[in-house]
């Protein structure tokens, strides 16, 4: 028999793989979260929000491999829906369908939940937040756009302030240019994907998956030989020009490279935040020319934590257009997930508010009136409008870390001059009505 | 036989009912949230996301009726999931799973995506935005916050600038007193619910709907006379006062409203901008006091903008601590796409640019180090990097409305002042380097 009054027995708890956030790391995420749409407002991208709702035969028309797996998929009604997997397969229907109606160079950022069934374990979640700046031409783009995002990149990881980085850039076109002139042509996507894999399972187990895919042990030798050469990248550019391999597509890609490196030094990176790496191949198939990953110095921070490239065609299952396109994308809550775990989210306070009308007096009008002057010059403000003992009232700013109080009470009333109290240091002071503000905002 | 380039006839248009916006009304609809945000945080509120999806059971607890059916239901493996159709249901799990680690009163803020099948006609969405601010006792909480939570409705939409509005206020005691005084006090959710209809159905139909539901023609009478009852805030406070109805429920419901319009007043809420209007019900069953709607004065944007009310006890279904609260809710999308239709969103600029830097060069380091420059100083700022004409580098400019360009030729280059151009007035000058962020911020 159950009681009428008691709870039900529904589960409070957000699901495996959904972040959910108390106040102060909250405050913290979001924190970044402007951080870096500043950054991208600031190098010109324009906000875009698409539906995280997609039709499923969008999302399937780009997934593939693993990521199709992972797909939210649903039916309402007659309509095979499904929830979007990255912000990437959106922007390429919307600039198939919008085409017309947008100017190009086309500079759009997005930040926004994606989906993935993932199986949930640390660092891995279904639910997360995508930070995507993408630039996109009509028919054509410079390459110092590719230069300009890294330079994006640099921007926004030095003013997030979480530790030394290092953009680690290469070129698809190396290893694609190396292939075709090992007569592995028709085996760049699988020596592309194996090579993703270096860092993740080593060498031994690359090599393994080359061999399989019935490349010899020659060619296999040269491929791991090429991608571990290692130097500074003035070293690596003469290397790589050294090389002499035959082929186009390497010559281009080593001119792609060099291009992309004068004008990251134009644009004033510093020459510790990136390196050429020719390991970095990157996993997805759009790829055509500069791709990147960013590491972190501290290895507690696992993996990249802003990846990108270039794509030649972005909206070729949507559009006949040829649409080149540079992009960078941050994968901001498993990031958030890392630096919580190490310990290195600052998290200086519960609350945005800044003061706190503590009334002593039961009439609200002067409490009022001053939380309105205050908000009025852009304080936020609260009153405490509970009954509740002094000692308490004070306890709830303190608990939050609301840095001050202002004390209302008959005294404060009759002289228009309020105790200011400041909760850190704890010295207080009576300030005139007007002059509140200005007290607040130092 | 298809053609091997044919491109795939995947559907680019989003799916019927959701909103896709082009770059203008994006920054349009984005600006308002900021706003919306920006008077949450002056107010003291803290910023919460809770994940968009839910375990169904979590949703059905709290939906019922219409709102039940409306569920996006799916399954992932072996789990019942559902999206979030309100903010409030996510806010109410999160109470009662973080109780011991939040400070009461919280007050919480969230602005996200909210979804409901709706057939899709003008106006309604089925994915949209909802902007919400509450704030949740433990225990008890004080009438005062119920006005100052109307003040920040005031706040907003004076804020947003998009014409005269009136939020229009009633307490659900007084309905639910009356239906108790005629002995309907079984029929009160009932009556709740026609009442509710009355603007859009019109007398004839909620009285036939009261009928319906068994009550007498005198009842039926009364109740209809009563939510008439029309005149300036202080009339109704006397008229409501005058009326002798018998119980403690109604007394309360006109003790509460009379409060609530004094607090208005002292938080400096004009008297035009809001006034007791009995027939505001409100349909949601878990309001127990204070309820508001907000309507445009122009006619083109219908319904209410704003809404909401006191609550009891927002978690009962998932906690056994009571935890009255009192909310507000904004339906932006629905608002946006009828302030667009009614041509009534100002449409400034298609990107947030401040400069276009405009090489007449090929080497790029000076237009990269002006374009540095700029940002460092908060300038928005892109560089043209395709090879263009003159002509068409400052047509891009020109159709997305940005207002300066910078131009670097090798007159400028050699004197290290460049020509900047205002492209609303077509004046140009010449700037030294360091002097052009304060040209362009002006």
């Amino acid at each position: 028999m159950t009681e009428k009054n008691e709870k039900p027995n529904i589960p409070t708890k957000p699901l495996a793989g959904f972040m959910e956030l108390l106040p102060a790391e909250q405050i913290a995420f979001d924190r970044m979260k402007e951080t870096i749409c500043a950054s991208f407002e600031r190098f010109g991208f324009v906000p875009l929000d698409t539906p995280t709702i997609e039709r499923a035969e969008v999302l399937s028309a780009k997934a593939g491999g693993e990521t199709e797996k992972q797909i939210y998929a649903f039916k309402k009604g007659e309509n095979d829906l499904a929830l979007r997997f990255d912000l990437t397969v959106p922007l390429a229907r919307y600039v198939a369908e919008y085409n017309r109606e947008l100017t190009f160079p086309f500079r759009r950022y997005a930040i926004g939940k994606v989906y993935r069934g993932e199986s949930p374990q640390k660092g891995r979640f279904r639910e997360f937040y995508q930070c995507d700046a993408d630039v996109i031409g009509n028919g054509e783009l410079a390459i110092a756009n590719d230069a300009e995002l890294l330079s994006l990149v640099y921007d926004i990881f030095s003013r997030l302030d979480i530790g030394r980085f290092v953009i680690r850039i290469s070129n698809r076109k190396l290893i694609s240019g190396l292939s075709e002139s090992l007569a592995l042509g028709d085996k760049t996507t699988d020596v592309l994907r194996a090579i993703d894999k270096l860092e993740k399972v080593g060498e031994g187990r690359v090599r393994a998956e080359l061999t399989d895919a019935g490349i010899s042990a020659d060619a296999v030798g040269k491929l791991l030989a090429f991608v571990g050469i290692s130097g500074t990248n003035d070293d690596m550019l003469g290397e790589l020009a050294a090389l002499e391999i035959p082929g186009d597509l390497f010559a281009k890609g080593v001119e792609e490279l060099s291009e992309v490196v004068a004008y990251l030094r134009e644009l004033g990176v510093p020459e510790d935040a990136f390196a050429i790496d020719l390991s970095i191949a990157r996993g997805l198939d759009y790829y055509t020319g500069t791709v990147f990953e960013t590491k972190m110095a501290d290895d507690r921070i696992a993996g990249s934590v802003c990846s990108g490239g270039r794509y030649d065609n972005l909206a070729e299952s949507f559009s006949s257009q040829k649409m080149p396109g540079m992009g960078i994308s941050i994968g901001l809550t498993r990031l958030f997930s890392q630096l919580e775990s190490a310990e290195l989210v600052q998290k200086e306070t519960k609350t945005v508010t800044k003061a706190l009308v503590v009334p002593l007096v039961s009439d609200m009008t002067v409490p009022f009136k001053i939380a309105s002057l205050l908000r009025a010059a852009n304080v936020p403000t609260e009153v405490y409008l509970e009954e509740n003992k002094m000692k308490n009232k004070l306890a709830y700013a303190d608990k939050l870390g609301i840095p001050y109080v202002v004390l209302v009470g008959e005294d404060e009333i009759a002289a228009d001059a309020y105790t200011l109290k400041d909760m850190r240091s704890g010295e207080q002071k009576q300030v005139p009505l007007d002059d509140l503000p200005e007290n607040i905002l130092v």
